[in-house]
């Protein structure tokens, strides 16, 4: 243990979190020996936890009315409206306060990260709709979590087949979705492909059949703001959105974030508490961390908006070059949305990049998969194509 | 975000976790950025989980065959054994290399906390038993993370009353279970009054009716090593046990554990994982802390044996005390087992105490409830005892 050091991210390819930036770790290492949880107990990290919530909200359109629903067929989102709310918000964050404290009470919580989040929408759910044998439509391209959740919660799972772009195929979900079911699943920036669903068109399909519609937008969450996607609360009438500050947001692990349109979706989690002096609790886990807690509010009040955007802007130009670089090498790379890059390589070049350490993962089709996030840069983006062109 | 602080431990008495030994949180500091739920890409932390649950499981019995159930009636340990091995297992966690490398194959992993550990040995029950309407027995005594599994999982919580010491009703539990119950669980230092339940005879009334059964021994699991309650895989035929590092254990939140004597009990939890290069996955949560595993070896090959052994002492020398100070003052004290001591303070005295900035809880029966952890020390609770008069 002595000895024992992390590895460093020099080689790490294939993960969704990162470094936290240095206002968050300062923060976690703050705030190591306080638990959220226990909010009579811990009232600091308590208040720190409600405006960490109330920020998401803002960052996912909370405080904006949703829109309509578009006719069918239109999922073109309104550009001027989604990139003049990321440019509004500049000075949200600042002043002597710091974090400002809570407008309206916040309808969230910040979880252990994405898994829990989107166990706890689907118990929500089924909670609320109160229907035997429940069951949840997702897309294929889902997480994994969703599996955990349905197994969990003995819920049926729907999974359907995906159009050719990787995008939830609507027909498909409108054919799976019936009087059972609770929720219908978009993801925004999906794991393998980084895809967004036509988030408004799920949602009126979910809202037609009576179910309710969450968005996963666990590791899209900081990068779509940036963006003319419809993605959140502001764009389509969804009820809870999955969004983790550890991921892209620079937070430090644990530090995951769930958020409910109406108090409704948080009431029908929550279980009483007794031996605590505050009355119920409604997160999956008991015990939490502060420090996820605290430096989700650092780095949000740091890099919101401007640092986020530079960042999205930066490993938007990234993803594009080392995309040209693998399609120079002959290699079948999809058209890249948000920065994720997959590419067909051969298993045994994987394997190769694999023992020279680079930490690279597969998709569920078999393709190479290079996540942007903070730490992959050209300088470490080029090392690895100097190492593929020596193994292949 | 700039000038907040957590507040400072001083007048916390009513928390299960505490500081953190400085040895894990600088362990904690150092794996901040890894995750143990990714261990393709992160593999050092992973490695270290190993090591901790093997250490885990060591510290619960794990590494001794069950003793053979005793006769009804005889709840009584044997003190030569339990004594024994915290004294022959000095030397474990020397040497050179620190933490020893895993021998058998561990089943169990570091959770969240205790909460995510209760919910997934209630879920693996109901996986292995499979039966429709199932059921769980605790005693009233139990977590309210249990009334979480239950709800999440959808089997009938049955919630014995305790004993008159507060201990589970051997009795009522065995009127309590019947076909459909999954799982039997059992309390080894409860959150309110610190009671053990009498583990052996719970597992023997579980495996009668072909239920598994659980010790929740999330708080007491590193004092009990130094008294000779039967708690443990060594005295009881128990499947399953909580452990959490990040209460006595000194480990940073968050540091559950979850122990299971047969792989069984792991595999039922796993799930498929695309996209990650690890194949299945058994955990609640996804992503997972590394800071919390650093933090749980490192406090472990620290602390054990001896380390904890002087805490469970001054601990408990020190609710001794504050008991007799409570008693002489006329409060109605129940008897201290473990190091948590509660009293009949009436309403107006315990909110009064509450406004001078103690962080103090109440009991389901209206005790005021005081944990004695690490932080507490005669030179936190002399001020407290001087509040005391001052305010009643």
């Amino acid at each position: 243990m002595q000895r024992a050091a992390p590895q460093t991210f020099d080689r790490v390819l294939s993960s969704m979190c990162t470094e936290p930036h240095p206002v968050a770790r300062e923060a976690a290492e703050r705030f190591l020996a306080t638990n959220p949880g226990d909010p009579a107990t811990y009232a600091d990290i308590a208040r720190l936890e409600a405006r960490v919530v109330t920020e998401l909200g803002r960052l996912a359109g909370l405080d904006v009315p949703p829109q309509p629903a578009p006719p069918e067929g239109t999922s073109e989102p309104d550009d001027s409206q989604t990139v003049d709310r990321a440019l509004t918000e500049t000075d949200l964050l600042g002043g002597s306060e710091g974090l400002r404290d809570a407008g309206a009470e916040p309808h969230g919580y910040v979880t252990s990260g994405g898994t829990e989040a989107n166990i706890q929408a689907v118990r929500s759910a089924r909670e609320r709709c109160a229907v035997e044998e429940a069951n949840v439509v997702v897309p294929e391209s889902a997480h994994f979590s969703f599996t955990k959740a349905a197994d969990l919660l003995d819920v049926e799972l729907r999974s359907v087949p995906t159009d050719a772009d990787h995008r939830a195929d609507l027909e498909g979900v409108a054919a799976a979705v019936d009087e059972k079911t609770v929720l219908v699943v978009g993801i925004a920036g999906s794991t393998e492909y980084g895809r967004v669903d036509p988030i408004p068109e799920l949602a009126a399909i979910a809202h037609d059949e009576g179910a309710y519609c969450h968005v996963d937008a666990a590791w899209g969450g900081f990068l779509l703001p940036f963006t003319d996607y419809a993605w959140n609360f502001a764009h389509a009438g969804i009820d809870s959105l999955t969004i983790d500050p550890h991921k892209c947001g620079r937070a430090a692990i644990p530090a995951g974030g769930l958020l409910f349109r109406d108090p409704e979706g948080m009431d029908a989690l929550a279980v009483d508490t007794p031996y605590l002096e505050s009355t119920s609790q409604a997160s999956l886990t008991g015990t939490r961390s502060g420090a996820g807690v605290a430096s989700a509010a650092a780095a949000i009040e740091h890099l919101w908006p401007d640092g986020y955007r530079r960042e999205h802007e930066r490993a938007d130009r990234l993803a594009a070059w080392f995309a040209d670089e693998l399609r120079d090498r002959d290699y079948d790379v999809p058209e890249v949305e948000l920065p994720i890059v997959v590419a067909d390589v051969a298993p045994a070049t994987f394997d190769a990049l694999r023992d020279r350490g680079w930490r690279l993962s597969r998709t569920g089709s078999g393709f190479a998969r290079v996540v942007l996030m903070p730490h992959v840069t050209q300088s470490v983006l080029q090392p690895f194509l100097a190492d593929l062109d020596d193994v292949r």
